[in-house]
Order: structure tokens, then C-alpha cells, then sequence
């Protein structure tokens, strides 16, 4: 299989961890006989410094081109007081709108070594095992009119949803409950939005396609108090944007393993954008310290959902679990009769495993 | 000193903890030489079997006229299925905005012998007493348009704010952190909504009235996690409508007591509707089983904030902080060699120890 695989290091330590996972990536082509390029481009802060805008048409379009995009992280203080457009984060939302990526996919699933580190105690997040499947292109994100009025006395941002929008993402979500343990539960706000009433209508129409998946609402703020009460309860949660932004964050910690959690944001024919679910971590950059395995674990989704590669993915997966349960981790990290290693060594052993 | 305090029991076990707080507030009354007095109206579930609405007008009329308003818990599943104007949280909703109470203030303090219950580990929440600020009368809550368009291929929600309503809960929010701990976190979207960038600007120009107060800003993605993994390094916490929901609710389920939490919601002139943050819990309604010290939580707070009577609050206080301690406790809690008791029985030893 040959393959176009867009590079976005971006900032802070998204360069040290995409060299990681690319050569990961090379290891599993030259395995598995595949043919992988690796052009790379700027986004965020250093396409800011260097193109004066986060996001660089050249970019979008060799994105666009491309048959995947792995991305680092974006971000940093030195672009903390810049104006909005000129905001790290102004590219990740315009690469993800410029190439249609509207289902984010948020695995949240604890390694046992890690556990340790949770808020949460043992017996509770103990299991745990979810998806949050978060639509990543519409609502309160990209909607119209979003400004002051009045000369700044009052000021409107607007959710608006298509319903072919809200139609692909519970179908997404759908399917994969049905690759997983069959269970959905659609969050919302229908006891105030009218845009939760209709998301709520579409997803009781959809589950008639559907029949072995059951199916459950919940409000947002009830599911916001039982991923913490009652993680296990969950397999697929499906979401609207900025519902989908908050809880995945708050997912995210609930395993004690932010550092190891990956993300795919895909659209239906394939093109995905896959990165890290943690940040670009300035404190530590260019340090050689850095956890790759979110990356790494973020190209096993790569393989598996742009390129169809699972046994490749499964590899990939395979090496990490097997590579924390020797006790090797970055610093971030910590397992009880451990062994500290930097990011390189970190990719060795991966390799190593593979 | 004479007030007027309408009830307001509303569904499932309403009833039952709105007449226990009603005699603690009796108490108090006798105790400390006031005179209240307790109409009582319908909201919810109840008026809507017997007014056909959610929310009377006689409710809305009488509840202006008086000096502060005690609810209960409102919804069940009898009304699951009603059309939308037929739900019993549209009176809770419709009672905020008639009233104009801005400010929904949710403390979130442990019990040393409930902690154990907390999905947390002891470690992390221990020590944790935070207050979230909530707007409670703006937002996605009662911005319009909020409809279907195009014959439902569309639907719009709008999050709108005046800047005034902004600049009060702001204020509302330094003034509590002035009382407490002088540390206020806004939490707000401000990379992506615009109204977020207005709350931003709104509460860095406040905090300039208030040089004793420190000030960070958060997004609340980030809110999120930090409530989990660092729950201490909170004091007050203020934020929009929906966020506020979200984060309030999550924060709730933090230190094991959910049935121990009480919360007001205020306008700038003093009146204040008080209520338990937990539900109408129809499982259990009618039994005499529920837990009413949220409610009489909730009426000492009606006490300091409506009445400005701050010794009386705190004999309430103290009175739930001694029982518990003794290791009464009604079902819904456990507390090692503690006795279990019912509503009554939970109330007459509050009673005692005033
Ligand atoms: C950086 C920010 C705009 C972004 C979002 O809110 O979508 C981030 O929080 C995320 O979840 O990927
Ligand atoms: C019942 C519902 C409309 C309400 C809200 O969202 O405000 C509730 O969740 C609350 O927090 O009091």
C-alpha cells in the first residue's frame, strides 16, 4: 500500500513526537511491505512566525492532497497574547473545518500500570473502556452570526446544526457501537435547546437502522456527574461539538493516563487527521523528554481507520501495551519498579517490539 | 424580623423535605425572636395535574411578593413524556427569569465522614470547599432564535448576552471570592466564542476593583479536567449559563455528598429562590426516607443571603456539621458506625442541636 502521510509538527514538543511515530510508521511499512511519504507542513505558532498566519494555504491544500494527517500539538505563551487570528489554535480549527473533519473519535481506555495515577479511585474507573464520538465542524464552533452588537453592549454566538450534520455524526457513532459493545448514549440538552430536541429525534430515528445497538440519552450535565460516579456505564458517547469538548477532557483524566490518549477526526471517505489528545507541553520541549505514545497510539488509528490497516493498528497497539508492562515510561509517567526512558529510547523499544 | 417565605415543594420527594426545613426555620424563628411565614404554591409536575401549566401565575405573583422562596425538586417520570411546554423543569426554568435571579451560587464543601463515598480519591479531594458562580438567566438558556428552519433541515440556538448581565454576575462573583478565599477563576471558550472573549475582557477590567482578589482565566475544556485531578486549587469559580451547568453539576459528585448540597439563586435586591441540587428522586418519594439537609443547607443559606442573618445561617450550618458527626445519617449516605435514620427522625436532631 502506498501512502501520503501529511506531517503538522506544529509546536512545543509536536516535532520530537512526530519523528517518534514516523519512524514507528516506517518500521510498519517496512514490515508489512507498505510504501509510506512523509512531507511535512507548517500549522500553529511556527507557521505563524514563519507565514504570519497559523494556518498557510499551502497547507490546506497539501493536506487536502494527502491521504492522512498526523499532527503534533499547537500552542504555546509565546502566541498567548496574540490577536485571535493570528492564535495557534485558529489552525487546528481551520484544518479541521478545510478538510470536512466532522467526527472526532476520543478512545479513553486505562492501562493497567497507569491506573494508579487516576483522581479516581481503583474500584471506580477500574474497566473503564469508552468512546466519546464528539461532531467537530458545527455548533456553537462555526456558527453565524458569532459578534459584539451595539457597539459592544451585547454580544451572540449561534449553535446551528444542518441535519444532514447531525445525521452523519449518530451514524458514525453507530457503527461504532457496533463494532465495540453495542451501547449508545447520545448526550444533550433537550430540556432547554431545540438543537438537542432535533440531535434527539435523529438519534431515535437512526436506532431503528440499528436494532442490536441500545440506545440511551442523557443530559449533559447528568453525564458530566456519571463519568466520574460511573465510568464503566459508558461504551460510545455521541455529542455535539462543545458538548463533545468538555467531556472529552473531562474523559481524559479519568484513567490516569492523559499522556497515552489518542484521537482521530475523520471524515466519510477516510481522510483523517490524527493527533495527540495532551497538549504541546512548551515546559518541556526540545528536551528529548517527551511521551510519544499518544502519537504512536494516534498513527495505530491511522492505520485502522484511513488505510483499512488493522492488523497493522493492532501491532502497533500490541507493542505499547507490551512496552508499558515491561515498565518502561517517559517522565510523565509513573509505574511501580519502573524504568525512566527519554523519547528515543521510548521509540526504540516500540520498535523493538514490533 | 417578619418575612414572607414562600415553598415551593414541587414533585416526588419535595414535599417531604420542604415541611422538614420549614421546621427548622420555625425553630430558628422561635429561637432567635423572628416571625416567618409559609405559603405554599404549586410548581412542576404538581401544577401541572392541577393548573395545567408548570408554572402558575398565582406561583410567579406570590413568589414576587415575597421575601425569598424555598423549593423542593420538581420532575418525575409521569411527565417524561409531555410536550415540552408541559415539563415540569420549565417552571424551575420560567421562575428563574421571572424572578430575574442572575446568580446561581453552588457551594461544594465535603463532609470529613462522607468523603469516603466520593468516587475521588481521599488524597485528591481532601481539603476541597469551592463556590461556583453560575449566570443563570442569559445564554443558550434564553437567547433566541432558538427554532427550526427550513422545515426542520435546520435548527438554531443563540447564546446571547447583554454585557450588563455579564458586569453583575462578574461582580457577584469578586464579592463572594472577597468573602472567601480571594482566588476567582473565570471560566469561559474565549479561543473560539466571542461571547467569551467579552467575559474575558469584562471580568479583567472588574478585577481592577477588586486588587485583593487574584484572577486566572481558564477554558473550559481545561475547567473540566482541573476539577478532577486538582479539585483544592479552586475557590470561586464563575462562569456562563450552560458551562455553568455542566461544571456545577460535575462538581457536585466530587466530594461523595451530592444529597448534602445547597444552592441559591439571587437577584442584586436580595430575593433568592434556595434549593437542593439533587432531584425529586421519585424512587423514594412519599417514604419518609429522603435526605432533607440539603434543603435545610439550602435554607441557611436563604438565611445569610436573603435576610443578611449570618448567625442564624451558621447555627444551621453547625447543627448538620454536629449531626453528622455524631453519624446521623439518612439511607442515601453511610457513614462508618453511623445510625441510619429517617426524614423525621434526621429532623428532630437538627432540631435538638439548635
Ligand atoms: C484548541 C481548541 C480550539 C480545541 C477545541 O476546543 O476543539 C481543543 O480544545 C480540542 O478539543 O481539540
Ligand atoms: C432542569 C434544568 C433545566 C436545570 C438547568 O439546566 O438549569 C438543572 O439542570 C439545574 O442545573 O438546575
Amino acid at each position: 500500500m502506498k501512502k501520503i502521510i501529511a506531517l503538522l509538527p506544529g509546536d512545543g514538543i509536536g516535532e520530537e513526537v512526530i519523528q517518534s511515530a514516523k519512524q514507528v510508521l516506517q518500521t510498519v511499512a517496512k514490515q508489512f511491505g507498505h510504501s509510506f511519504v512523509f512531507p511535512s507542513y507548517d500549522i500553529g505558532g511556527v507557521a505563524i512566525d514563519r507565514h504570519n498566519t497559523p494556518l498557510p494555504e499551502e497547507t490546506i491544500a497539501e493536506c487536502k492532497g494527502s491521504d492522512a494527517v498526523l499532527l503534533g500539538a499547537v500552542g504555546g505563551p509565546k502566541w498567548d497574547q496574540n490577536p485571535s487570528h493570528l492564535r495557534p489554535e485558529k489552525g487546528l480549527l481551520g484544518i479541521r473545518k478545510q478538510l470536512g473533519l466532522f467526527a472526532n473519535l476520543r478512545p479513553v481506555k486505562g492501562f493497567p500500570e497507569l491506573l494508579h495515577a487516576s483522581p479516581l479511585k481503583e474500584e471506580v474507573v477500574k474497566g473503564s473502556d469508552l468512546l466519546i464520538v464528539r461532531e467537530l465542524t458545527g455548533g456553537l464552533y462555526f456558527g453565524t452570526p458569532s459578534e459584539r452588537r451595539d457597539g459592544g453592549r451585547s454580544v451572540v454566538d449561534t449553535l446551528s446544526y444542518e441535519r444532514y450534520e447531525i445525521e452523519r455524526i449518530v451514524d458514525k457513532a453507530f457503527q461504532s457501537a457496533k463494532l465495540r459493545r453495542n451501547h449508545l448514549t447520545s448526550v444533550d440538552k433537550a430540556n432547554v435547546l431545540e438543537s438537542s430536541k432535533l440531535w434527539r429525534e435523529i438519534v431515535d430515528k437512526k436506532a431503528a437502522e440499528y436494532p442490536e445497538v441500545t440506545v440511551e440519552h442523557q443530559l449533559v450535565d447528568a453525564a458530566a456527574m456519571k463519568l466520574i460516579t460511573n465510568p464503566t456505564a459508558f461504551d460510545v458517547i455521541v455529542t455535539e461539538n462543545m458538548f463533545g469538548d468538555i467531556l472529552s477532557d473531562e474523559a481524559s483524566v479519568l484513567t490516569g493516563s492523559l499522556g497515552m490518549l489518542p484521537s482521530a477526526s475523520l471524515r466519510e471517505d477516510g481522510l483523517g487527521l490524527y493527533e495527540p489528545v495532551h497538549g504541546s507541553a512548551p515546559d518541556i520541549a526540545g528536551k528529548g523528554v517527551a511521551n510519544p505514545l499518544a502519537t504512536i497510539l494516534s498513527s495505530a488509528l491511522m492505520l485502522r481507520h484511513s488505510f483499512g490497516l488493522e492488523e497493522e493498528a493492532l501491532a502497533v497497539e500490541e507493542a505499547v501495551r507490551v512496552v508499558i508492562e515491561q515498565g518502561y515510561h517517559t517522565a510523565d509517567l509513573s509505574i511501580s519498579n519502573g524504568f525512566i526512558v527519554n523519547t528515543t529510547e521510548m521509540t526504540s523499544h516500540i520498535i523493538e517490539q514490533l
